[in-house]
């Protein structure tokens, strides 16, 4: 199992939920993200075969869980905790995005454990419960159609969590050589010579077109093999001339 | 319908879907976070109840798509693509994270439309396919299981188009009137004295205790409510010492 000194102080909390198959959907998109501390207050029907077939192979985070008789026992021994909200609600407390919710989560994960809750389907956690969260966090949405269900919510937590503790990873680019200043600068003189062989070049106003050239090619941060294509492409034309 | 410009210009592709209930979750996953436009290469069963039933409020995003004979067609027009993938395969193109590549989309729609490319569910998009794209992108996840299904896919990638193009709200804080330094260093002093007087706060080594309760006090940055009721506490106690 993959695994961070971060995301293993996150406690997924789900209080009082009703179908056991949003469980299992929330154990998958957890492990997804690599997050494996699932806390179960209070679940209406668990254990359940549709949290066992909704887990998909997520079963060990399903296995893990913690049951709980009230979210006093889940949120014991945490230093930060978020609660879940579908709207920005007229609450006494604070309502963040979940990035920026999740950004504070993750730096109080230095401290100690943290807990993310989601209250039951339909009706969101109580006032009561809301007010035990140190804040509480919403994911912003089109505000005339907002329909995130319990396990697409904590999807987005959970993705949003594994970001803010381990960064995005840097973009996978394929192993190339760059073309050097003087392999370019070669293309350059090349490509104007033979732009001037087959008449393109009008060598009175030469000047705009070969930096138009350059511009174009610059952007396109030439490999050293695309520019050997290039310039084998450029003496075939004027083999050709010949 | 809540509208945004740049939204508006993001075409969401899913290309030779197979289960149309899936088709029925990306659009609601779509409205869900204000993007409108669904194109749909030759899925394998559609129309078809289950995407409606699946769609659930967003049945206007579905009888609105555009229903394409080729990649090709779905992408005309654009001028900037970028296609979606499970893992940062050995492709010959970049492969960019999720929040990476939505911020890159959201920028090319300042020049037109953009298109967002899923391919089927269990295959994913063909290296010919992806080889149309500008770029292509994933999200990050848990390497050693890494279970998103497409309407999830989609979320995520809503979400953060949703955020780099509108940005994520600020926090909702109730509306409050912070207390005043002057305010602030009564208080000070009103604890202090009352502090001595309890016999708490020891006037031969006073420093410490209120350097602490300064500090206590300032982050968290009291209202002027929270103030008075304060003051008021102090006050109470003073007179029960009388």
């Amino acid at each position: 199992m993959n695994s961070s000194p971060a995301l293993d102080r996150v406690r997924i909390v789900l209080s009082h939920t009703s179908h056991p198959g949003n469980i299992g959907a929330a154990a998958r998109a957890m492990k997804t993200m690599g997050l494996t501390r699932l806390f179960l207050v209070k679940p209406r029907r668990y254990p359940h075969a549709d949290a066992e077939a909704f887990a998909a192979g997520a079963a060990d985070v399903l296995a893990n869980a913690t049951l709980c008789e009230s979210l006093e026992q889940a949120l014991a021994g945490t230093v930060f905790t978020v609660g879940t909200t579908a709207r920005r609600r007229d609450l006494p407390q604070e309502v963040r995005g979940c990035r920026d919710a999740c950004t504070r989560l993750a730096s109080a994960t230095a401290d100690g454990d943290v807990a993310l809750v989601f209250g039951p389907e339909r009706s969101g956690l109580t006032a009561g419960d809301a007010m035990r969260c140190t804040l509480l966090a919403t994911i912003d949405g089109n505000p005339d159609y907002f329909s995130l269900n319990l396990a697409q919510a904590v999807q987005v937590f959970a993705y949003e969590l594994r970001i803010a503790t381990q960064g995005e990873a840097p973009p996978a680019v394929p192993a190339t050589v760059p073309a050097t200043h003087e392999e370019l600068e070669a293309l350059f003189r090349h490509l104007e010579q033979t732009m001037l062989e087959v008449g393109f070049l009008n060598p009175r106003q030469p000047k705009k077109l070969m930096q138009r050239m350059r511009r174009l090619i610059s952007r396109a941060r030439l490999e050293k093999e695309e520019l050997n294509i290039l310039r084998g492409f450029l003496r075939a034309a004027q083999r050709k001339l010949d």
